[in-house]
């Protein structure tokens, strides 16, 4: 079994998963669990993380770094990292926060997400995707949308995150499809792309209209039997189509990427499509891989190991 | 103990509320449980209600009728009653559909909810309560707004229902304040005046704000320490005010009355007043009572007993 040079990892709410890093950079293992921070307390973050990593861990005269990003750094966390504030570049190497460990063969390194005083707004985890992209593309300067429980939309310029707006619509998504009255009507997968085109297109237009429209879910599956898979697409697209309504002033005529896992992404591709902006996608594990790697070719420098 | 004339009910999704109605028509007595039809089966419906009602009802000769309205005529329900279509009266009593019972000591006779078929739209109780508001003011014209968990709002004319609408403004509410990432910010009760009329304000006049304002509670909570009264006052705004923004055709230069509990109809009356609309209220209650009462008194005229 080869010993890990660090291990990167994207610790979120729902899940849990580390790369581990060999000497010359290559990827030795891609772990994961479903051991996310919601169902973590701070002591259980350790024992969490080793049933993962623990076979690649050197000996203690030589711990491994462990780099992570993501909810592990809320106050709900591991150990709070405190946010870093936008105008900022997306990540600082030095700025990592240290978890409490007792296993000498580890140490961990929190990255800290960005916040932003105005309108109030914070991310974590998708600063190091940003921080990916922006190594892969040193100088691109655009707009990124990182789809996904709370997506959010990110101004970049001049290798900094300038400003950015979290949605709720992932959120509002699961929650409308698994908790409301829609439940009874909305399928759990399954597409119709010309029902989520024609949704989009409607709260695009009339965004005000949205809680009427979603009530409206219901009614059609009881009136007109409208089928599971197209009320999920037409669901989908009456969110998406209200979010990109208020979020217009950032991607109107912009050079727009997506940042994200495929399927979500793709709705989003196909949204901005209809408003005629073609935008490109970066797989988000590559993102946050590049990131986290960034970070750690960072500390790896400055530590004295 | 006396035996009643006939029993009317209100019977939700989360609630089954009885009024034992005397041979004078006085409320002999008024009994609730927490039976909604979301816990029970075909079967259990009966039972759930011999439980509250059973003291009040005659002998097998002269069997008690029971007139029902509400989520109890759904497909989900005890029986099903087809909606009645608009625009329409509000109730029929010769459209009453009779539910199956094995105690021959009462009958059940469900009120059907109404339906509208563009846009897609459906409601069972409403129709009652706008019952019983004519029944009480019989020439009165003008537009309702029943709030709830899904709120409508209701364009009478001529004793008729001419078009209505539903928002699931009170739905997304609860699930948001409960289930959502806001829960850790949210108060469960307390209120705060002022963030509800400016919340009010910023969705109606930018509806498609909405998703990114949602989150924006849970970044001021984080940055800027918004206490949880505050939080949910806004939460009840933004959500309100967004709601409004839709139904602005129903309520501009109208005269509008308010029928639901005092405290929700409260914050609706008070975002309307900051658009200079003054409407007034009828207590939830009284107005289902009065609509049994309606269909009671036409279906015991139209009976042979």
């Amino acid at each position: 079994m080869s010993v890990a040079r660090w291990i990167g990892v994207d610790w979120g709410t729902t899940h849990l998963r580390a790369a581990v890093i060999g000497a010359e950079g290559e990827v030795l293992a891609d772990l994961s669990s479903g051991a996310g921070m919601g169902q973590l307390s701070p002591e259980t973050f350790e024992p969490a993380l080793l049933q993962l990593i623990e076979p690649f861990l050197g000996d203690h005269q030589r711990p491994t770094p462990v780099i992570a990003c993501g909810m592990v750094g809320s106050r709900q966390g591991w150990r709070e990292a405190p946010y870093r504030s936008v105008p900022c570049a997306p990540v600082d190497p030095v700025a990592l926060v240290s978890a409490p460990v007792t296993d000498p063969r580890l140490t961990v390194h929190i990255v800290p997400g960005l916040s932003q005083t105005a309108p109030a707004d914070v991310m974590r985890g998708e600063e190091t995707q940003i921080a990916g992209l922006l190594a892969a593309r040193p100088n691109w300067d655009g707009v990124l949308c990182l789809p996904g429980t709370h997506t959010k939309w990110v101004q970049v310029s001049a290798g900094e995150v300038v400003s950015f707006r979290t949605f709720m619509t992932g959120e509002l998504f699961a929650l409308l499809g698994a908790h409301s009255v829609l439940r009874h009507g909305i399928a759990s997968a399954g597409w119709q792309e010309e029902a989520f085109a024609a949704a989009v297109t409607e709260t695009l237009a009339r965004p005000e209209r949205l809680a009427a429209d979603l009530f409206g879910l219901r009614a059609a599956g009881l009136l007109h039997g409208l089928d599971g898979e197209t009320a999920r697409a037409r669901l989908s697209g009456l969110l998406i189509g209200a979010e990109l309504a208020a979020a217009r002033p950032y991607w109107l005529g912009q050079d727009v990427l997506v940042i994200g896992a495929e399927e979500v992404s793709g709705a989003y591709r196909a949204a901005l499509a209809l408003q005629g902006v073609t935008a490109g996608t970066v797989p988000g594990r590559d993102a946050v891989l590049a990131g986290l790697a960034i970070v750690a070719a960072g500390f790896l420098k400055g530590s004295t190991v």
